[in-house]
């Protein structure tokens, strides 16, 4: 990316080891993110480019010397951010804090959306998938893809929100994290899901992960329409969406002593937390970029038996080079998610 | 209160019962809480006046018929909020977010800062304390005192804030409500408290609670110092003063993946929450106004036998004709909580 709306495809080096931890994968399938819109909105114009692309699955085409875990060919799974897996943050499940990890497509390190990237700390950041190549089935390919981040970027919501078998949920979003949020939920017990989206084809993707009610109301309208399907205010609320309203829709719509679970990218810092928000009704504020790397082994084996289907929500497919038209069609809204095809 | 800095002692009617559902309370000790500082700070100056006071313990000296729990003569300690017992959030412990309840010294309802007043929903409200009367021993009296406010919101700050066996804790403020959260935690089983305070006799006696270490600096200097102390940061802290710096503090100090528990009311609406401050390291931020009703029947018997001594927070003994006197002395630091004696 050069700059906002400015997206290209270039002919880079490949990426070859630099330390004997890092592996190198072959990408075999990608996307774009929502929070690839952010820049994409907003990048200043920078003539060095920066690469793009943080979800990927892919074959592993060579190890560093002190890869333990991981061998030429193994088909595997990143998270969005590389980790350690050592270190007292990874040990407690809290991968994106890790003492030494980072994230994609910054510091030197490429992004995914690439024919092949270089993978640091591979042993603790990549999730090895037996039984899988690059010509299994596409909708299996894009579940084990949603394991990057956006399934488990959901599950984080509804696990930082304390659902469970019986809960009451609002999700706010039907981006893909919203709706893998209500799928989540769903999964964890949730008997009442309300979904709060005005998108009929997301909000009705929603329906079938498990959303009991949908909202188009957004703001006073919203919140009132929610507080009265909820006797009075949720108990849960998830927030995937990041825009300073969605927060506040939030706020609005929690019970007194609720929670509100934030993984959208908050695009704002200051917000209401005082007596009149969250204060004064004992609402405790959770969430944070998801350590999707806890979750991958226990979401897998239902995304592999086909229980679920997290892949559903990418309703685009195009080539690397056409990545640039992914970017804008999930700008414009006429994409939920676009999954890229090296 | 008539306006920052003018507090009057004056002769109004005696308190009577308005609904079937009151009694009215002879108030045996009452006492100035740090929060009645914020309006003696800034309050409009107002003719009509507001009455003051949340915090006592008292004499039942009249119920109204429909009064099933309590007869004339019971000793009754009065949590800061009244509230039905019966609703939703009484039943879940939230008392401050009682359907029908409320708080003192408005709306109708006198202060506690009194010789006697009226306590609506007194069955919800009141707690009997048996074999205990206006002769108990002073340092007794304290402690039940501490029960109507202070000692349940430290323990509300470390309830919320996860405070379990091992935990390190860092408590922000040495006030009352500080000293008494690091009680809390200290019962709960914390084993490193860190006491952010630079007032000496008060964090002495939070050393005497439990505090294991004692940061007197401010700041980025204290929040290093802090940092130092806990290896990287606190997992648990206690906010228990209110201002936006002690809530900077406690983003400062949190450990990724921590929680902060916020029971100093805040002067603030607005403040960090975004990537840069709670977002990006998964921190979680909890607390309110504490329904210390919930815990008073838990945090009593230690009071009773003697076990804990949280009424060595006072430190200052009024008449309630000297009333004004306490405020200024509390203003002024001299004082870290005034008792009143009607």
């Amino acid at each position: 990316m050069y700059g906002a709306g400015d997206v290209r495809v270039i002919d880079v080096p490949d990426p070859t080891l630099q330390q004997p931890t890092d592996a190198v994968v072959r990408v075999v399938r990608a996307c774009v993110c929502g929070s690839d819109l952010h820049p994409y909105h907003s990048m200043q114009a920078d003539e060095a480019g920066t690469p793009m692309g943080h979800e990927f699955i892919g074959l592993v085409e060579e190890v560093g010397g002190d890869v333990g875990t991981l061998s030429v060919g193994d088909f595997v799974v990143a998270p969005f951010a590389w980790s350690c897996g050592r270190c007292e943050f990874c040990l407690a499940g809290l991968q994106t804090s890790c003492v030494i990890g980072g994230f994609w497509a910054g510091g030197g390190i490429g992004g995914g959306q690439a024919e092949a990237i270089r993978v640091p700390l591979a042993d603790g950041t990549l999730v090895k998938v037996p039984g899988v190549d690059a010509g299994t089935d596409e909708s299996r390919l894009a579940g084990l893809l949603t394991l990057s981040d956006v399934y488990g970027t959901g599950w984080h919501a509804a696990a930082r929100g304390g659902v469970r078998e019986g809960s009451t949920v609002t999700v706010i979003g039907d981006g893909a994290v919203g709706l893998l949020a209500v799928l989540s939920a769903k999964q964890l017990g949730a008997e009442q899901i309300v979904l709060m989206g005005r998108h009929r084809v997301r909000t009705a993707l929603g329906r079938e992960f498990g959303a009991t009610d949908v909202v188009a109301g957004r703001g006073e309208e919203g919140i009132e329409r929610v507080r009265d399907l909820t006797s009075g205010g949720s108990p849960i609320v998830l927030e995937a969406v990041g825009h300073l309203p969605a927060y506040e829709q939030a706020v609005g719509v929690a019970r007194p002593g609720g929670v509100i679970s934030r993984v959208g990218v908050p695009q704002y810092e200051e917000a209401p937390i005082g007596f009149g928000s969250l204060f004064g009704r004992n609402i405790t504020l959770t969430g944070g970029p998801a350590p999707v790397r806890a979750y991958i082994e226990r979401l897998l084996p239902a995304v592999l038996d086909g229980t679920v289907n997290p892949g559903k929500v990418f309703d685009r497919s195009v080539s690397l080079e056409d990545t640039p038209k992914g970017y804008a069609a999930m700008d414009e809204r006429t994409a939920l998610k676009v999954l890229v095809q090296p």
